[in-house]
């Protein structure tokens, strides 16, 4: 029985990036999409708990079957490995999104959100993401990366609860160098709304920003992008600080006891 | 002047929760809230851009003025800090949640996503959470313990893009023992949908799922829970996975080259 891949996205099912990863997964495995119907960038870890989903099957085949739902892509991994899989996926890939998802962005990715969310189940997975925001963006360049990439973790998998947030430049001699595998710049999105008015009188506002990254030292992902690198950061669902957690530890333990 | 605490969650501006945090924080700084106009639970660190965000004024003094906006938790904070904060807080509180956000829970808490966020713009930030889902819970045990961290992080702050993830259990004979400051623990949620015909024959799905958790050593937040004491993860908005970064360079680094 050939492999089976899963895959979702957050530019919603007719996104041509994901059309161009299911074409890839196609050449190693049999393919199940589940995609949100509609755009749902910045949707991050979130989920559906307080209405109920619905599905809807756009085309079914033993080799491939494409879904979509009017849910977030966490959702979309969710219900598709209970109820649209034939049998458990050997990988779950989710994009290829149009922008970028490196450094602090994958806090807000809903294509990363569905990729850590089947690591925790215990799933292979894989997130893209080509730095182009263009709905017609060209992809040539960075699909032999984006099949190698898949055939190494089909052929050998990736450590327990880790998976992978692949980032892909668009140079301007349009060269890609090579990968670079390497840690999540520090950053900050400088946020700014733009408050307008309706024409009834009442005031919105629009939120726009600027991303700031002043961490761009050779083992990150920022530097890797802006070399002409493909950058994968290995990622996990573990969120705890290490780093501080004795100083905090020690801070804590005594400065507050049972009251 | 006094300190500014900025305060959000994710259950919705009319919380209890966060009427009770709003009173804790008044013992010690002026309070600014925006938080959700309805029950945002789930939404994780997603933040609005496909269109703007409305806000409105519930009540607004110099010691203390109270916003919602039809916004998620992350966008509670970037746009009150923006515009509705009258100058840069000293602290931000979300909570106190309805509901346990210990463990992998923390990647789908819109109360922590704020928590993160806030981190992220150079902030210090606690999310504080009860193990109890009723919309009447008590949080009177809570209170001192809630009271003390807060003096503690506006008296000696955080390590820089470290926030705290507390959570508060309720044990049966209403006794709290202590703090433990420990890592975060891994689990996983058996996920099932239940499915459901609408009165016109369509199909739709409702999430429920299971809370299984293994990883129960002394070290982590589900021990503390589980045995009596109030949990403090530091957490870091950096998703690199640093265990498994020099296997997955070697492999990648070796197997994809430049095609």
């Amino acid at each position: 029985m050939r492999p089976l891949i899963l895959i979702t996205n957050d530019d919603g099912v007719d996104a041509k990036g994901i059309r161009i990863l299911v074409d890839i997964a196609r050449l190693y495995a049999d393919v199940v999409v589940m995609a949100p119907e509609a755009n749902s960038s910045g949707s991050a870890h979130s989920f559906t708990g307080m209405r109920p989903i619905r599905a809807n099957t756009i085309s079914k085949s033993p080799e491939c079957s494409i879904y979509s739902c009017d849910g977030t892509p966490v959702d979309c991994i969710k219900l598709a490995y209970e109820y649209f899989c034939p049998r458990k996926p050997d990988l779950v890939l989710s994009g290829i999104n149009h922008g970028s998802n490196s450094s602090i962005n994958i806090l807000y990715s809903g294509t990363m959100g569905a990729v850590v969310e089947a690591s925790v189940s215990g799933l292979n997975a894989i997130g893209f993401s080509l730095l182009d925001h263009n709905a017609d963006a060209d992809f040539t360049a960075a699909v032999p990366y984006i099949r190698d990439i898949i055939a190494d973790v089909l052929a050998n998998g990736l450590p327990n609860e880790v998976s992978l947030n692949v980032n892909i430049p668009c140079p301007s001699n349009g060269i890609l160098k090579g990968v670079r595998v390497c840690r999540q710049s520090r950053a900050r999105w400088m946020d700014s709304y733009e408050k307008r008015v309706d024409p009834h009188g009442k005031e919105y506002y629009w939120l726009t920003g600027r991303f700031e990254c002043d961490d761009c030292g050779p083992d990150t992902d920022q530097w890797a992008l802006e070399n002409g690198y493909v950058s994968i950061v290995p990622t996990t669902p573990d969120y705890t600080d290490f780093r501080s957690l004795d100083i905090i530890a020690r801070r804590f333990g005594s400065n507050i006891s049972a009251s």
